[in-house]
């Protein structure tokens, strides 16, 4: 596995990682690292060195100091749910666990804010915030096993992004370990604080490759008092599309506005048996909270848009236990989708909202192109779409067409004025389309970011920054 | 005014700025040049050698391209409304006006969001979106006169923080003009882009040290159907202060919630002849807006709330109009108070607001203890009070004790977990402070970034980041 020299290094990194941590803390058998070796992303695979698992801020900021010195790789890792290989150690080295910090420190309910460590699971703030009549609404798909380190770190979406936003808008404040070895803190608990460059929101979203957080404050607002689901069926995947523009251009914002095609609710409803239509082109999943006086209100008015817009049927959820088992069979969408084939490649190209039509369609074209099978679902009020490729991984010629189809749902994106990834990050998988989005003097600015703060290039190395970028074939022509 | 040297460099700085925006666009008198030496912070002063209006994105960039290649600092300058010299040329160069970039560019009704140009003013922005049954809620107190492009640098606070969020919230995309003369584009018409570092949210606040902004997209939500707006009255600070936070820890968040005290009131009454209550400690100003079913039952709770913590009278203003008017006249309160006296000094020190009333008890205390007047208004509900001290800058003994007591107000307001600044920016003023708040390790944070996008410092020298921090006393102990 070593060389000598390697084998020397290690055994003095691994030396320097249990003065920090402990050896109960510390796991570099080949069992433990396998475990380790990949995330929810299909195709990466890479074995780390060493699992370690610091017990505090200050032992983590430790750990990247030792690592720093040792030009030694680190990837913290919380769940591991992630969809664009962003937990894979890719260049070995060290995967950091957060499960020795998992502790909510603090729900300040004065100032509506909790406090918590990166380890934390999503779901139990939601349900721990809620118990007190309040709410956290960041909601990826993920949340029930994903932590909070992680959705900072992915600046994770969710249902609720489009009238709630993403988990960028809910955290007031950070603690960060620092490759130097170094703790900073950003933020605090304030709506304004404008004292210095926004390093909370540089850190959020940057995917693990500038730092750790190690504690993270959250801000919460008053849970909706009441809520209530409709279905929208369309036989014509452009009349939902118009049916989304339509709903908010006449200015209501759903908390929800879900989009699934035939394919996809054939799955779910395969997996999860709700009775959900399937012999229908496809759904709006739509959502409005509030006050009970203007859900109802929102919610008559938004039939009327879908039916406007050849909606073939529009069903009111009988129950809060039948909106919520929609909601729950929605979550279902991924896994149901993986049970079909081998291989599920699932993306998130997304378009500003008026595009959503365009992009539906555009994405079947492609799929018909390329003979492939690509269910559509997604966050439709947010443009944020996740075209899934059920494929299978040992066909390489079908692969070869997968990726080049992928390829032109980034360009059709791009080219409708949107971005090639709404909520899952860019990681390894995307990293060399990003020019295509920034361009060569933005990927610069990130570049002179990144060398700035973590010269050494140990942070999650392989991932965000491409060694190679893919030319962009529009350009190219 | 210059050696033969400098006078043969200006020479040269002159002749590439004609080339690039024509001498029309070019001013060099010393009249001219007089008009850009200060803006609105008092006690700052230095005459630039240059007054320069690029009239699109491509001359601002080349403009900035030729003054780094000469190493010639740039200040934009949107309406100079800021309040911590930051668009002060304290380094001399050249002042940046925005006076041929000042076009709406675009309002997209279906994806609600408007482009415009960084010269458009912050109200007529309001007033175009209004007009369409939408809001654009960021709303500070210079917004009949400030520039949109100034309110993002600036990242820019107002009375809507609270409910609304701040600038920041609403800017989905920018295109920015960097130092080394290249134009960058960030984000786009969309609720989630995690596509790279959040560039947009960097160049947000960064107050012209970074870059110039040269076009943004702003998202804009619904116009809240209706509003209602109450007076409650105070003979006590700390009933006040009491009051906000019982008003949130019970789940409603007022779309403004503003803290007038004594001083402040007759300032405003003094000027505004609206018929404020003069013989009362404090009040405060609340609005709620929403369905108009909601804003009524929430102005009742919010009412019952106040007289259950001490307040001496709730008037509920009788129509919009009067309303309207109590909104005016708290915009009105810094000039107001500026009437009084020949220097009016204004702070934005920040705190949780569960620490208002300990925070308006202690400026208090610091006043008479420095034998000062300072007057107290601000956002309460956000934490961010602005104490306002009237002085007279002659007087160099007087001067001196406004330099500890607000240094002693910093240091409160930070040991109460706030800030120094909620939303008027460090610039000048307030950089030698920034290491209260961030400590070393986190100016050496933005050291790093500043460095790596504009390695020669010719963005905005002399704000954010200062020659010389003051030691803070406490830590000294």
């Amino acid at each position: 596995m070593f060389s000598a020299n390697e084998k020397k290094k290690f055994g003095k990194l691994k030396k320097g990682l249990i003065d920090i941590v402990g050896s109960e803390n510390i796991d570099d058998s080949t069992s433990g690292r396998l475990v380790y070796s990949y995330d929810a992303t299909p195709n990466y695979q890479s074995l780390p060195d060493v699992i370690v698992a610091p017990g505090s801020a200050e032992e983590m900021a430790a750990v990247l100091k030792l690592c720093n010195d040792m030009e030694t790789p680190v990837y913290a890792r919380g769940s591991g749910t992630n969809l664009c290989a962003d937990t894979c150690p890719l260049k070995g080295g060290v995967v950091l666990l957060f499960k020795r910090m998992n502790q909510i420190l603090e729900l300040d309910k004065e100032n509506l804010t909790i406090t918590v460590q990166p380890g934390v699971i999503t779901k139990e703030i939601c349900d721990c915030v809620e118990a007190q009549g309040l709410f956290y609404p960041p909601d990826p798909g993920s949340m029930a096993i994903a932590t909070i380190g992680g959705n900072i770190s992915e600046n994770s979406g969710g249902l609720h992004g489009l009238k709630y936003g993403v988990t960028r808008d809910y955290v007031l404040a950070l603690q960060v370990a620092l490759p130097n070895g170094k703790l900073i803190r950003t933020g605090g608990k304030l709506t304004k604080d404008v004292a210095g460059y926004d390093l909370t929101r540089l850190f959020i979203g940057s995917e693990g490759t500038l730092g750790v957080i190690t504690e993270a404050t959250l801000k919460l607002i008053p849970k909706p008092e009441s809520q209530k689901t409709i279905l929208a069926l369309y036989q014509d995947l452009e009349a939902a599309g118009r049916s989304v523009s339509s709903i908010i251009a006449n200015k209501m914002i759903p908390a929800t506005l879900e989009f699934l095609d035939q394919d996809t609710l054939k799955a779910v409803e395969g997996f999860a048996h709700i009775g959900l239509p399937t012999n229908v082109q496809a759904i709006l999943l739509i959502v409005q909270d509030g006050p009970a006086e203007i859900v109802d209100r929102d919610i008559q008015r938004i039939a009327e848009i879908c039916r406007e817009q050849q909606a073939v049927d529009v069903q009111l959820a009988a129950s809060e236990e039948e909106a919520q088992k929609l909601a729950t069979a929605r979550r279902t969408a991924l896994s149901a989708l993986a049970r079909l084939k081998p291989t599920t490649i699932l993306e998130d190209a997304t378009v500003p909202r008026s595009e959503i039509a365009k992009m539906v369609r555009a994405i079947a074209d492609i799929a018909q192109k390329y003979d492939l099978r690509i269910s559509t679902f997604g966050h439709a009020g947010d443009g944020n779409l996740h075209p899934t490729c059920l494929t299978d991984a040992r066909n390489t010629e079908e692969m070869e067409r997968v990726e080049k189809a992928f390829a032109e749902i980034f360009e059709k994106a791009i080219e409708l004025g949107g971005t090639l990834t709404g909520e899952h990050g860019v990681g390894a998988t995307k990293a060399p389309y990003l020019k295509w989005k920034l361009g060569e003097a933005g990927l610069e600015v990130m570049r002179g970011i990144k060398q700035s703060i973590d010269p050494k290039g140990i942070m999650n190395p392989g991932k965000v920054f491409a060694d190679v970028s893919i030319e962009r074939e529009a350009t190219a022509k």
